[in-house]
């Protein structure tokens, strides 16, 4: 075994930061036989050095000092934990010029400057590993850009978030509302203070623009297609697709349809019978095809201390190993490639499940069936009750009526021909507010 | 973009061969672009090179004699798809002693001969890869060498047979027996004309010794461990478990229990809502726990021409960009690791399902409940349905009585438990063959 170390230095001791160094100086030997050589933990920059940490690190690593790491030559490779855009940018433009390698978790960043810093990083003959960016614990980032080297991957679905996917799942097995499902899901961390990024659709739009930048070797932007999160789904929803035989997921889809991308992130319908369907709780799944391969499934946890820690050691023995520079030269990713087009999103064809909120009153249904057909949707299935659930029928002010849930699916459709119909169904009187819209997946 | 290709040949032209040929003809461009130089089909080694092929090879590709790979120093890497251990293994030797980095899917070969092989090409500085030889298109080779390179695998439960997964699900949807099955999946392809090593567990065991060397580091062979096959399956058996909320699966299975490996492959019993149950099919599926990453899920087809040429170009890609030798060197396999010792199958504690038939007389039931009992095994649920099917109800010939299915789930007991169960049920005489048993994966 050779026995020129590497050594490594991490940027941030969060909850990835702290996994990585305990399994860095808890499992050094193992590393070692696996690298083929020792993996050195040499410093660990923090903002504040005095914090008290869950970790005990050896004297002289831990430092609030960032050129500790810059100025130090024996340096070979820097894990940079750092979340958000700024300083986490500069400081890996600084890390490249320095001559070290980059391995990161933050998707965010790669988003928004992936091909100014991947481009940098080819410029300074560095590189850029970034495993534990997307789905934590599942390996998709070696198995797009090596493992399935050989297919034009033409299909990705994914739950990529697993906050959303933890929250769906406790809403339909508990029949709790969304709110309450979140305070519960932030008292047991699964998530955050803050969740907007999570339950709005943003989370999960970054990890499929980077994946799609590898599969497909295309640019895109977060603002290229259509993004939408669980913080507005109704309990409702999710029984009756339910009844239907589906469960809703928040589905990132990137697919090549005609030569063009079709690309969205949304709360969508799965059938039940797909293993998509099947993922519960804050576990993470991706479905994918290659034109060779078919279909190929991967899941895993998507995030947390150790599964992503384990990512990030996964690219430091690439690195030690000397793989991740082979591998970092030749992804399709921020590269030279032809750009695919976006397929703009009101010529994406689905089925749809819609739910109407309709006066209790004779003809209604057939008003909107009528106005349906007129744009060309055809009707799958309809579900009325004759009875619905109290909290499902309400009064309506305006009229003293009843208002009732009519839930449709339909046939194949554009999302073009359903605008079309929503102009029309504006104008009938008999609707109340929301309109529940969501794209099925079968 | 080097322009100095890696030369590859490939040795036998069948179902695989053709695909790998097919990837490489039809698809360089692509294939060039990530292994960052262009990857060339010189030679195909065929044993009749007059016969008729799918694939038309440029002139002067296809021969028959192995010389002209062997003795043609511009030939890096060769393809090894020769099935069988002779003449598979001097052929391998041989290329490697040529100065050839070999691929192969030939998983018989690895399993029995592996240590030796590896061991060779370790000597002489070349790699061997072996992404093929497991699970077709899942890349579970890179996954557990690379990917996971952080954890201590501790469990590998794993549906790694196509065909047995294929019949299991065709029995019990559709109702018809085993054998009946087996006919129809040999008429569509997913079962072969001799179908032995498939149905017999021999090919599950086979590429479980190839994970567990990877995973674990230690060796086992073949015969170190129990395996057993699916030709002996009652469709009453998986329709009793239907029954019970679980699906029979040809599990294989490799985990360590308190320092010892407990390995075997086995119909079993995995609960209903476990993803491992949910796998249908001619598809391979690997659950896989690590001490970082926690449970991670791996699917997709296990077998057939276009997934497993697509792992041959997995590594034919690999080897191009020089990981492939990287990784061979580091892998835990085949390699000096202190051995984890087998843990004998009648100490291997788990629950069970139980098939007795018995008499149609009163007390028979208590009789097996009593001996179960005073051999410390403890019942968790019993069917014995009022009216068996007519099926099932079959009549005595030395008694003239009714037989009828008593079927058992014990709790947590131990094979010897077991095993000295069945000395005194053998006594018995109300108790008609067979008795049947089947571990259960909860």
């Amino acid at each position: 075994m050779s026995q020129t170390p590497l050594s490594a230095a991490l940027i941030g001791m969060g909850t990835v930061g702290t996994g990585v160094a305990r399994i860095l100086l808890e499992h050094s030997e193992r590393l070692a036989r696996r690298a083929g050589r020792p993996i050195l933990l040499r410093r660990v920059v923090v903002q504040n050095a005095g914090k008290p940490r869950d970790l005990s690190l050896p004297d002289g690593v831990l430092t609030d000092d960032l050129s500790r790491v810059l100025n130090d030559s024996e340096i070979d490779v820097v894990v940079q934990l750092i979340g958000g855009i700024e300083p986490a940018r500069s400081i890996m433009r600084s890390l490249i010029d320095a001559g070290k390698d980059v391995i990161t978790a933050n998707k965010a960043l790669l988003c928004e400057h992936g091909e100014e810093l991947f481009n940098h990083a080819r410029e300074q003959s560095r590189s850029i590993s970034f495993e534990a960016a997307v789905a934590g614990g599942i390996p998709i980032i070696a198995v797009l850009g090596r493992s399935l080297a050989a297919n034009q991957i033409t299909s990705i679905e994914a739950i990529l978030n697993g906050t959303s996917n933890f929250i769906l799942t406790q809403m339909l097995g508990t029949g709790r509302p969304y709110g309450e499902v979140l305070r519960h899901a932030q008292e047991l961390g699964y998530a955050e203070a803050d969740p907007t990024m999570d339950v709005d659709g943003t989370d999960a739009a970054q990890k499929l623009v980077i994946l799609t930048q590898l599969a497909f070797g295309t640019k895109v932007s977060l603002s290229g297609f259509a993004r939408r999160g669980i913080a507005d789904l109704e309990l409702a929803d999710l029984q009756y697709a339910d009844e239907l035989g589906y469960t809703v997921k928040l589905l990132a889809v990137s697919r090549l349809v005609g030569g063009s991308l079709e690309m969205h992130v949304q709360p969508t319908l799965v059938h039940r019978d797909r293993p998509l369907a099947k993922v519960d709780g804050a576990f993470n799944m991706l479905a994918m095809e290659g034109d060779c391969v078919g279909t190929t499934w991967f899941a895993g946890p998507g995030a947390g201390r150790m599964p992503t820690a384990s990512a990030v050691i996964a690219d430091l023995i690439d690195t030690a190993t000397g793989r991740a520079s082979r591998t970092f030269r030749r992804l399709d990713v921020w590269h030279e490639q032809p750009p695919i087009p976006i397929q703009p999103a009101e010529k994406i064809a689905n089925r749809y499940y819609l739910r109407f909120n309709v006066l209790d009153r004779p003809h209604v249904f057939a008003e909107i069936a009528d106005i349906l057909g007129r744009c060309g949707i055809s009707l799958a299935s309809i579900i009325q009750h004759e009875s619905p659930e109290p909290a499902l029928r309400t009064a309506d002010s305006k009229t003293d009526g009843t208002v009732v849930p009519v839930v449709v699916m339909t046939h194949r459709t554009s999302a073009g021909s359903l605008l079309a119909a929503d102009q029309k169904l504006d104008a009938l009187a008999s609707l109340r507010p929301p309109r529940i819209r969501m794209p099925v997946a079968d």
